[in-house]
Order: C-alpha cells, then sequence, then structure tokens
C-alpha cells in the first residue's frame, strides 16, 4: 500500500510545483499540461528500456500494447490495465478502472476539470514508451467518472500515413 | 530491478526541470537546493502518515530513528540503512552504502560536485518524516565516494535546547 506510494506523493508535488511556476507568469518552463507530458515520455523512455532487456522481440504491433498493458502499467502502477480494445483501424483504447494517479482525489464528477494535469504525465509515459518499441503515437486520455481512466492510443504508422494519402488522392 | 525505476526516473527529471527554471533566470521558483528539500519535505509527511497507520506508538526518539532506517527506508529506497550511529549528545548518522538516487550516477569521486542535487530530496524526505514523527531536526547529507552516503540528523528537540541554554549559563 506505501510501498508504491513515494512515486504518487512526488507526482503530485511535481504538478503543484509546475502549475505554480505557472500561476508566478513564468510561461517559459512552467504550467502547460506539455511540461508534464514531456516528463512523462523521458520516463518512459527509460523504464521501458529497463523493463525489455531480457524480452522476446515482439511479433507486431498488438504484442506491443498488450506488453504495455500488462508488464509496463504493472511497473508503474502496480496493477494491469483493466481491458484493452481496439477499431481494427489502428487504433487502441485502454481503460483503467481505477487509475492509481486519480484515486487520491474524489470519485465521481466533482473535480472532473482538474483531471487533465493528472493525467499528462501517464500519456507522455505510454508515448515515450511506445516511441522506444518503435511506435510513434499520438496518446490522450479521456475521463467520465473518477477515477477510471481511457487512454486512447493512435500509432502514425507509416501505413496508416500512407492510407491516409490514398484516400487523399481517391478524393481529389 | 524496473519495478523501483518509475520513482528514481521521476526524480531525475524533477531535478532537471528545476535546474532548467534555475538557470533560465527563474530566480522565484526555480533552482535552488530549497526547492527540492521543501519537495521532499512534503512526499516525507504523506509517506509517514501512511507507514505509521497501524503501528504501535514509538518509546523514544532511538525507536523513532530505527524506524525511520528499517521501515520508511525500505519503503522509498527498497533497501534498509546499512549503520545507524549516534553520538549519544543528539545526532544520528545513517549510512546507506548504496544509495539509490546515486545508484545511477558514476561510482567513485568523479561528479561528486553534482551529488548536492540529489541528496537535497532525500534530506527533506527524513524532515518531514521525523517532524510528522514529533521530532524537529536538521537533515544534511555528505557523500565522500559515491554511490555511498551518510545522513546526520540533529534533533532540535526541547530538552537538547534547555541542555544548550544551561550549558551558556555555565559559560558565562
Amino acid at each position: 500500500m506505501a510501498d508504491e506510494a513515494s512515486f504518487q506523493f512526488l507526482h503530485n508535488e511535481v504538478i503543484q510545483y509546475i502549475y505554480k511556476s505557472a500561476d508566478s507568469g513564468d510561461t517559459e518552463h512552467g504550467g502547460d499540461i506539455s511540461t508534464l507530458e514531456n516528463m512523462g515520455c523521458r520516463v518512459g523512455q527509460g523504464l521501458v528500456e529497463r523493463l525489455t532487456k531480457d524480452t522476446a522481440r515482439f511479433k507486431d504491433e498488438l504484442d506491443i500494447m498488450k506488453f504495455v498493458c500488462k508488464d509496463f502499467w504493472t511497473c508503474v502502477f502496480k496493477k494491469q490495465i483493466d481491458n484493452l480494445r481496439t477499431n481494427h483501424q489502428g487504433i487502441y483504447v485502454l481503460q483503467d478502472n481505477k487509475f492509481r494517479l486519480l484515486s487520491q482525489l474524489s470519485a465521481g464528477k466533482q473535480y472532473l476539470e482538474h483531471a487533465p494535469k493528472y493525467l499528462a504525465f501517464s500519456c507522455g509515459l505510454v508515448r515515450g514508451a511506445l516511441s522506444n518499441l518503435g511506435v510513434k503515437s499520438i496518446v490522450t486520455a479521456e475521463v467520465s467518472v473518477m477515477p477510471a481512466c481511457k487512454t486512447h492510443i493512435t500509432p502514425l504508422s507509416s501505413n496508416q500515413r500512407q492510407d491516409t494519402f490514398y484516400s487523399f488522392q481517391y478524393l481529389s
């Protein structure tokens, strides 16, 4: 219980510090979500390097996603993702019904407006992990009722970009 | 191995962020050791509240120090303090022969000048934990060869202050 708390408390302190910098008008470094997201990205990159040190090569993108849902999520948040879905057009949705970084906030919809700053770090975390596994992607998060959280992953694979290109060609 | 790494990586990011703020001339929020130390203090306060939820009341100050060396240190750094010493005049020295927050730096004396910023957080951590256990104290750290670290704790107990007062009286 308390074992994983040091990470969580430190994460809260970081949010407070960054938003305090923003309030004091330090626009260059503080305040925006992207600072937190970039921090998360670098932490994700480092973590995934350690985690995959002795694992076999991944078969495909879905295999990588399963690794993120199980091993990676357990390493950081001490539980697995509860549900992984894909629309088979390249978008993945990871659902965590009790997301640890939101578990200290009051459950329900009351503090929903504060959710984004508690999700930015974890979005970056996933983006960084995936990028070091060769999957460049856009990662966003969505909360409708705390502490459940959905993470959307849209990989920017070369295939997909080609698809988009072709469909544009068809349109013209 | 990788399980505890998320805390460590986040800690490194925080140091980088705070020192980048300092370099850009944001003197109000960034840069000095005390920012990191204060962060550590609040994290320590939070952690010790969780950790002591179900423990019995401590007998005395030494009992509290033993708790910090064993349970508290293990919770954050995944190992116990290697050696606890006291001069029986109220000063405690906690020696960790392989301090986790220094373990990513090159061992030896080469990067000794960078040690202070990697120690500030843990000093605050101990100060915060002790203050919530009723021991107000001054906490400093000392490194002579990485990754070994000595943490010095000087409690500001009322008795001691009285002692100092009396000894001053004797002197005059």
